[in-house]
């Protein structure tokens, strides 16, 4: 593991993986990329062959596009797998529903987010079966994409057996399916399958792959793995505003990332901090861990008190359901000391009390 | 200047002032910023800083808005400034008219764009008037923004007086006036006049500040100088799919080529090797400059086996209004020594004939 | 009351208040709107006079556009008080949720709706509240609009006060107050009370207002109470599809309805026979009424068995939250003999048992 | 012929065709309908038999969709034929491009008209060709459908043949043919062709089809031939706001007019009336008929004097192109006494001079 930051850096961290900065092997990648003049538009040899490293990490032929962020990554992909009149099912506390501010719906020209729960963050099959099924007139939005987020935005991980069902549900409804990736490299990193088994083999249709939150400066890649279903993407995203010039500075991360192993690397220290994080803070009496931790996040039940000094001493992280719930997510450039100041910090304040 | 690059760099270049890398002073500013974890979407100390810094650049307290790419950046402002009922009158061969794809109309949800012709690409205004007081009926959409280019799309440059008469235009007819401002350093350069004279001291409302072709690898700036215009603009932003989390790294570039000059001179070099190039070729006989010569673009009329040959060769530009057009982009990277082999190719070729 | 119908229009009725045709007084103003030519796009008399008779109605110089149906006066109005990026709170089981197909959304290109729960179809302030302050960031749509529906949909009828306390709320939290009034007139019948009290008195902004379902053809209006919200309104209308060209036909029929006192007497009816289905139901044991019974809807939960086997009968009603609740809606044209005929199968199938 | 209408209907009919109200035929299928309740959204029998009558009338097995008024039909239609990232070719004086207020844009969610020529108000396939072919990039929206107006803005109509060559030219570019049949009627009752030969044996896959002008108090037929095309129509028309509850009223209309023949009874009517202002016309020296009177509009070229003066004196026409070109329509409503007052008063301005 990496040593220490300085002092400044230390404490705002856990708020979000997308608080760390570019990791070195994307960031060479890039001043690779940098060298004279190149085709813009993605007629470039970087993004050629980033796509060709995205086809050889998912062993088939699928349809890539790089687009600048997750939001657009999400909302692209749903817009091409629905129209308004229809309907995008997915978990209550979904990315594309709590943190989009409406993007799949303003892509999509309305298209409508319908809402399911599920313990720890993942989709309950019963519970979209009956969403799907409650209604079939026209006076209500057709259901047409399930939406699934891999890892979950609880730090959770569905597994493959999980992901077949999910797949298999959504096709007997005649839904796509669709998987949010923003953090699929740290589900890759705990399950030890194969990104293949993760997505196409498990009946995902498009996924949204992550490249931002695991160590790039910008950037996701929308994958196709049903080319009839890409067609015209390029149009979409182009229109949409997600068409970069110098796509190269997109493209030679992942290039860099995947040739050089730190595509999951990066997810697995990411997962290590996390799990290092959790051990430290299960042995503080009065701190429970909320939900199973499988990837680079750790919910912790803190009571009120602790919750609110430690945002005055400068810790920033996200709470979620009132005050009692926290939120603190490792990245790839977390380092051991952190994590130790951080439950340092909790168990002065636990114990103080 | 700068020495020549290598020949596999060579021929491209002149297709776009995007085919360029990204300059030092944003490389260098990039990895200063990739130090250790920042805060997310804006709330960094480099964000704040680069917007400070441009409004020092533009001598006013205005709001600005990093996004990624000029066609989200002009599709925002134009959003921003009306209704999906209203209309927006540019230029016929305007870059929101002829290469974003419908962007305008999409992320306005139909707003209708009214062309009008110009000479060397510059809007005629009694044609503006023409066109906002020839229908004023509901069956028809309401004139809300005039949008100008500046340089324009064909090379040249508004006048300060040019720029003032088309804002009392616009103002006097009830419109907002938007500026597409993907090459404004190379107008700045052009003119030597200051930033502010060329844009809210002569009426614009509204800005898209090019980044991405003077030197950045992604990355434009919206600028209101009416800051009610404003309101909201973070909403829309991160809807669209065009609010960086890592946004440090879209901000970074601008504090590092406004502090160190390299966002003018970058410019003003573009534009000297137009100029040069420009003067190369007016000595081959049988090749006639299109258009005044301001900005970074030169056109010329090349006889037809001319221009095919030249591309057959791998020279690589834009052809207009059939074959006999050709446009030569030049760029922060462009070297003198590249301009002489283009020219000295043109030469040899026409003088084959 | 009007006598019985023929036994072929006797059984589908009580399925909603737009089975109804159309009443004379609606009629008879169509007709004599029916003489000559009469210029188009509402320029003529009638829309004059029509507009003049609800400004007299409610007391105010309100803006009146006339629509053709409730879905789009809905999502015209709500597309007037927000943008995409904003969100409409309203009940779980409102019209705009659960019966326009994505309308708003679609209309206002992509705005949320956000529900809250509520007794008796009634919007919980406190629920509103809670929807209104839990998020402050640009990561999710900021409301904009609070949209309630008088009567609810579940027959219910919000007292002056509740609507002074939800003008309050509202207006408190800086949104607007969209009323979906398709059954306004139910509404007032049940109040006795005047239309300024229950719209703009208690601070409702826009107000869509029924004419299908009381007697009409076809069209709704839409009423702003303060004019600057209306401004381009017509030009909102034009685009999407909602201004008709023999719009006299669409205004006539709210002459003749607010002349002769028929929008009221209509909706009283209505009532009077929704009032008496639910005494002569409450006397059969074993069927309970739901909510309490104020305009015209009786919703009852009956035995299984007797639902299904008045649905074979060929009596068709609305069936909510499965099988148990089923929603009889009495209209102007409901008779006295249908009712008692439904009542006594609904008796002799609830005996039979 | 009719006999004359008082004076105060006199003068402001020539202005358009929608200026007429609702004729015998349409009103007496109305009141027929208006007969007790009926099922709501078009499960009504008035629906289904008006929807076999429209299948009898183009004599194939045709989708058949009534929505309020010509504007939505179009947009609607176009909206299922293409996506936001597509463009519509049209005629440049074509409805949706000139009368529509950008509404095929807002339906479509940005989608691009693309405007080309052609003599005497009919599209000129050579420029057909020159725009579809004139970009074949992802950076200009991508041309999907072709849609012409029979008979067409300038009163002309397209013969048989010219109709096989423009369904072959869309077919051959991969485009859609779609048809704004506003005044369809007119332009069947000039060829005395049948329905089929004019659509979809000439290669028209969707249709809009008028009713209003003809006769109907409002509603259009949104027609499509190819059955694949019509695939959740339903649901488009629901979001949309253009399912009318009361449908029965939408239906009944075509059902009158079809039976009895008005349908192309009345634009044969209108027809003539427009042959013989034409010829009125033609007698009188300085007035010059500006395009081949086929259908029901008489456009003529009026000093300005004549043209302001009629003004004045309350006759009511549209001017285009300046002062000097009037368009009178003529309706099925007109009767020869009014023609006969016009053609006077033009004669007699005309002399005076």
């Amino acid at each position: 593991m990496r040593s220490s930051h300085g002092a400044a850096h230390l404490k705002n961290q856990f708020a979000s993986d997308n608080y760390a900065g570019i990791c070195p092997e994307a960031w060479q990648a890039m001043a690779e990329a940098n060298q004279g003049f190149a085709n813009a538009y993605g007629e470039d040899r970087w993004t050629a062959r980033a796509c060709d490293l995205l086809r050889d990490f998912f062993e088939t032929d699928c349809q890539v596009y790089f687009v600048f962020n997750g939001t657009a990554g999400n909302s692209l992909a749903l817009a091409s797998l629905c129209n308004s009149y229809h309907s995008v099912i997915c978990h209550e506390i979904a990315h594309v529903e709590t943190d989009e501010c409406g993007a799949a719906e303003f892509f999509s020209n309305g298209t409508k987010i319908l809402l399911v729960p599920g313990e720890n963050g993942k989709i309950d099959l019963d519970a979209v079966a009956h969403t799907v099924t409650r209604r079939a007139d026209i006076h209500y939005p057709k259901p047409k994409v399930l939406s699934i987020t891999q890892a979950t935005e609880l730090g959770t991980v569905y597994s493959p057996s999980e992901l077949q069902a999910i797949g298999a549900c959504a096709h007997e409804f005649g839904m796509r399916l669709h998987m949010d990736g923003a953090r699929l490299g740290n589900a890759l990193a705990h399950l030890d399958r194969t990104p293949a088994d993760l997505t196409w083999r498990a009946g995902v249709d498009v996924l949204t792959l992550g490249g931002t939150k695991n160590g790039m400066a910008v950037g996701e890649a929308v994958v196709f793995f049903d080319p009839a279903l890409a067609e015209e993407f390029d149009y979409r995203c182009k229109q949409a505003g997600q068409l970069a010039s110098k796509m190269r500075f997109l493209a030679a991360p992942w290039i860099g990332m995947l040739e050089s192993g730190a595509y999951l690397r990066n997810a697995a220290h990411a997962n290590r901090c996390a799990a290092l994080l959790e051990e430290r803070l299960r042995q503080i009496p009065g701190i429970d861990i909320c939900y199973p931790r499988q990837a680079n996040a750790v919910f912790v039940s803190l009571p009120p008190r602790v919750s609110q000094e430690l945002e005055r001493r400068g810790w920033r992280f996200y709470t979620f359901i009132g005050l009692g719930q926290a939120r603190f997510m490792c990245s790839w450039q977390t380092c051991e000391a952190d994590i130790d100041a951080l439950a340092a910090e909790i168990r002065s304040l636990s114990t103080e009390a």
